[in-house]
């Protein structure tokens, strides 16, 4: 156990100035004497760094407050565009960017599709082309934009942003951050994109009552991240929330992976797909091959899901055996983190409440039956930008931590 | 993301205090210029607080130190008798106590056989007569007792310290460490066994480069808690660690939890003695036959790996099917929490190397083979007082992390 910290006399300023302007930033229009109030320092201190931060021009005066005595206090808000972040989500096929600025409000988004992702540093470089040419749509000078957070799928390695492999892309080794980097005149940070889906997802939904959060991403591809209070909890290389690669049918398919009956090889959007266009094209009596058109080959999950809907008994078969398979993933994340919420977010939830009740039977059958659980498990926001906001967000909190802002 | 703390002179006065106390505490013998130095404070500060601690009766003069130049530096040592802690394994059968001095050294231990834990008050009324007793017979007033740390098999709640379930003693909704407290003058804490265990065994292993340890129990029934840095991960209501039900084949036998194919249904010492039980009281051509002497309901766990060690096929079997099963589960956790460490303890690690080998290679074939882990797989120390240490431990950090020393 470390001893407690304390800190020195620069640390207090530095300290006493970032509260400040994140209390004005969350808390304005607010007046000096409610900020001194509310973190516990004194008002001259407060004065002085007020002074400072309108010198920098980062806050301004939002008129006069009410006062039941005496002078009426000034008020003081953030200078909204004085800052702001970026989130890009490369996803498969489509590259999404939201532009926030420094009070959290969404400045602009745009989403445009990517070709083969092939070769590496050649996508990489259309990436940032975008999202330099995107910002400088909006008239934004790099002065003052703080950063950019950049969501990929796939394993991402703590504190480099290397991927160190993205089967979805077929890249491997691929020192991304640094690439995206240069070129980009801020700081640029890469997150796995399910861990970022999770950060946006989990401040969405979050309260203070709110433990511990496991946020699954259910798409072409399953993965999963676990939020404690409001904190990525990351794993000790960065690659934590592999539930889409637990075995839950060790009889099962062959996962991209290399194991035998991984979750994703059963459930994702993709199995779901490849299950019927193998089933399609043996037997063609199946709602399937009607939406499909014959062509086994063009099944996406989402025939398969509207299929069913229209009660089909092939298509409804595939998808409670997906549903199935992921209650049974989740009783293991469940017995082995519990959490008291479980979000569930990704492609596969727009199909309807069915498909979530019957993960939710199968994963309390599977889960110990012993505990009484306080366990909320609830659908996510379906955004499509989602992913986008949660790189920006982990920027961000990463510029907050290591503070890394120009004031 | 909340504010960064901020400590009024009161906090800072007792953070001073305790921190001085601790680095005494760990890294004495030590002069006064030495401490201010590593805490960082002014040595007037260091000065009162030693003459405050000398008043207490709770550190002592080592003698005077090498100086360069000047007077000899007084040395300040711990008095390693001032207070003691407690902490009590409260095992199938079998009763644990370690007494420690407030210096971390064991001043003394003991185990006993406890009867059926029927009824409940009665067996927790026992257990409390014998640690009272046996610190009695130490000679330490209640007034040098710290507290004393209990663990105990079962989902215990988190903040109450209640058993909300304990299988293996067949109890239910028992407010165990308020029972407990009643008639301990000192304070009395509840904490699961595995997750003990997992505190003690962690620090002994415990390095500056180790990020996360999941350390797993395996013995008559399995389970696990995960350590990060050296923080216990309790979870929202401390349930946490449930490895032992997660689902490894879904057409297994049923499990006590209610629920098929549980790990510990196919892998535990019980599920192992209950598999050789089953074949022999059919098939008596086994080595595992002769062990038991004919008495097919005699047969435990060890007699199987035994049997196993002589080249018993049926016995062999038995084993490398529990191993190949917590192979499988360990993976799920692994890839779920991306830990660099896997530590495995309890009575079936008792049984040789060949056993953690076994469950190695499984692991590593059942594992997402694409990510490059920094993963080491070893067995614990095997100390049969590993759990009541473990219990102590987490008694001493909740006491020193609440400031609830008399000091």
């Amino acid at each position: 156990m470390p001893y407690d910290k304390k800190l020195n006399q620069f640390q207090i300023a530095q300290t006493n100035k970032y509260n400040v302007f994140r209390c004005i930033v969350r808390e304005g229009p607010i007046n000096r004497a409610a900020i001194a109030k509310r973190l516990d320092i004194s008002i001259p201190t407060v004065m002085a760094i007020v002074e400072d931060l309108f010198g920098k021009k980062v806050i301004r005066s939002a008129g006069k407050g009410e006062s039941g005595v005496g002078k009426q206090p000034e008020i003081l808000a953030i200078e909204p565009d004085c800052f702001f972040y970026i989130g890009v989500d490369i996803g498969r096929g489509t590259l999404r960017i939201v532009v926030n600025n420094i009070a959290g409000a969404e400045a602009a988004s745009m989403k445009e599709p990517t070709g083969d992702p092939f070769p590496e540093k050649e996508f990489i470089s259309h990436v940032k082309k975008l999202t330099l040419r995107f910002v400088k749509k909006l008239k934004i000078g790099p002065d003052r934009i703080l950063g950019a957070g950049f969501a990929m799928p796939g394993l991402i390695e703590k504190g480099t942003g290397n991927v160190i492999v993205a089967p979805d892309f077929g890249w491997r080794g691929i020192p991304l951050q640094n690439w995206l980097q240069t070129g980009i005149p801020y700081p640029a940070l890469v997150k796995n994109s399910t861990q970022a889906l999770a950060v946006h997802e989990t401040s969405v939904f979050w309260t203070d009552e709110v433990h511990t959060t496991l946020c699954v991403n259910l798409g072409y591809g399953i993965g999963a991240a676990i939020i404690t209070g409001e904190d990525l909890y990351e794993g000790t290389g960065g690659i934590s929330g592999e539930l889409g690669h637990c075995v839950v049918d060790r009889d099962g398919p062959l996962c991209k992976c290399g194991n035998s009956g991984c979750l994703e090889a059963v459930s994702s959007g993709e199995a779901i797909a490849r299950q019927a266009q193998t089933i399609i094209a043996h037997h063609a009596r199946s709602k399937i091959a009607e939406l499909c058109g014959g062509n086994a080959a063009g099944i996406d999950a989402k025939m398969v899901f509207d299929a069913a809907k229209a009660g089909d008994g092939l298509a409804l078969k595939i998808i409670n055996s997906a549903a199935e398979n992921i209650g049974v993933g989740l009783s293991m994340a469940v017995n082995l983190l519990d959490p008291d919420r479980v979000l569930l977010c990704g492609g596969l939830m727009a199909n309807g409440p069915d498909f979530l009740d019957r993960i939710k039977a199968s994963m309390e059958e599977h889960l110990t039956a012993k505990a009484d659980r306080d366990l909320v498990l609830q659908a996510g926001t379906r955004d499509e930008y989602s992913t986008a906001k949660g790189a920006s967000r982990v920027l961000m909190n990463t510029l907050w931590a290591r503070r890394a802002l120009p004031i």
